[in-house]
């Protein structure tokens, strides 16, 4: 039986999400260790996004083939082992053909910014402090050359291989409320740090260091040194992964 | 010279602010060792505010005496050296009879609620879930009767010593947004987990446990087991010392 669960974690202390040979302190392996003790056997699960060190999740999907315990019953079985920053949120069984990576239709990736000259303390692991001024306006204005179907490979981390870096962005939407700013950032799929990027370029653009109108020329540029910093992990979240 | 200090912090992995004996985690002691540090002397700093284990502070105050840095450079000194839950905001000279605790006129505590089915995962040390439905207005009718001064017996912590346990609340004002209830205490001063009682009583009135008109009672009572439970401490912030 294919078993698919919705899962939520807060990122700041763990070393992302894919499973490593040198650290045990990422989520998956901690799913799985669970999984473990729950049914006695070695489970590998399968995640719909590898979110980095640092990176949360609201709704991180996984599956894995296991039939020792009814399917809708795993999220609070799970929950009665995994630590506190870590919780399922549902789990359903699905038809054995189901791949959360490769069926993902969409994602929405959220990136929260508090922008504001005082430090942040108790936002630290939740969000990027931005001082500088930032210009809403010609954050949403740049934004919006992103829409569509580009090579986003300006807007991929160095060192990545990938078969292709096409990839649609279906929407964009930027909020300002007080100090805090949301992109909400809505694809087919993302590449590497694709949401960091897009985050890091935007806020240079909203305080001018790059100029708004250079988007396109960026995207088409098909070059990582065109585009922005790498805006840091704490303030992303993978929110939803859509079938 | 008397120096004043402003300072923010997140309190989930201290044991409070105060210094104890059997724990070297608390917010005063890690200040005092960083003070240490910058000046080679042993300082006792005096705070505003005794904040329990888990319990956050936007705007806690401590004093202390000392000359070796000019006071204003105090703030940047300490966050050289302080872990990043702890950030100083500001620091000044001030009178040599200035108290932090003594002289302050009034405090600012807010209380974070989320009223919300599914349980919160990033935001666990930081507000208090609540997953019965809540009625807001009648949490407000009941909070009206907690205005002025009363003896707040009622909602001191057991085994509390205290000169007396009358107290002045010059406002509280509930906010909803979407899932969130912001619970806004302004007063002349506060008992040992006065704040957190009340707004646990206020949650057992807004979900029907307790009748929202008794507040009066509860007050005229003073005897805590008439009060509501004491909320998580997570939940709280000190937001806001007067002088």
């Amino acid at each position: 039986m294919r078993v698919k669960v919705i899962v939520e974690y807060d990122g700041s202390h763990y070393s992302g999400w894919q499973r490593q040979i040198n650290s045990d302190t990422t989520v998956q392996q901690t799913i799985e260790r669970c999984l473990c003790k729950l049914t006695g056997k070695s489970i590998t699960i399968h995640g719909a996004g590898r979110t980095d060190a640092g990176v949360h999740a609201v709704g991180q999907v996984f599956h894995f083939d296991e039939d020792s315990i009814p399917a809708d019953k795993y999220a609070s079985a799970l929950n009665s082992k995994l630590p506190h920053d870590i919780r399922a949120i549902s789990s359903e069984a699905v038809f054995d053909d189901f791949h959360s990576r490769f069926d993902a239709k969409g994602k929405k990736y959220r990136y929260r910014i508090l922008n504001q000259k005082r430090p942040i303390v108790l936002q630290r692991n939740y969000a990027w402090r931005v001082y500088q001024d930032l210009d809403i306006d010609k954050m949403r204005m740049a934004a919006a050359d992103l829409l569509g179907e580009h090579d986003f490979s300006s807007f991929m981390a160095a060192r990545s291989f990938v078969h292709t870096s096409v990839r649609e962005i279906y929407s964009i939407d930027i909020e300002k409320n007080r100090e805090e700013i949301i992109i909400d950032v809505y694809g087919n799929g993302f590449l590497r740090s694709m949401v960091r990027i897009i985050a890091g370029t935007l806020v240079e653009m909203g305080h001018g260091q790059k100029d708004y109108r250079d988007m396109k020329k960026i995207i088409a540029d098909k070059n990582r040194l065109s585009a922005g910093i790498t805006a840091p992990a704490s303030g992303l979240y993978l929110m939803e992964v859509e079938y």
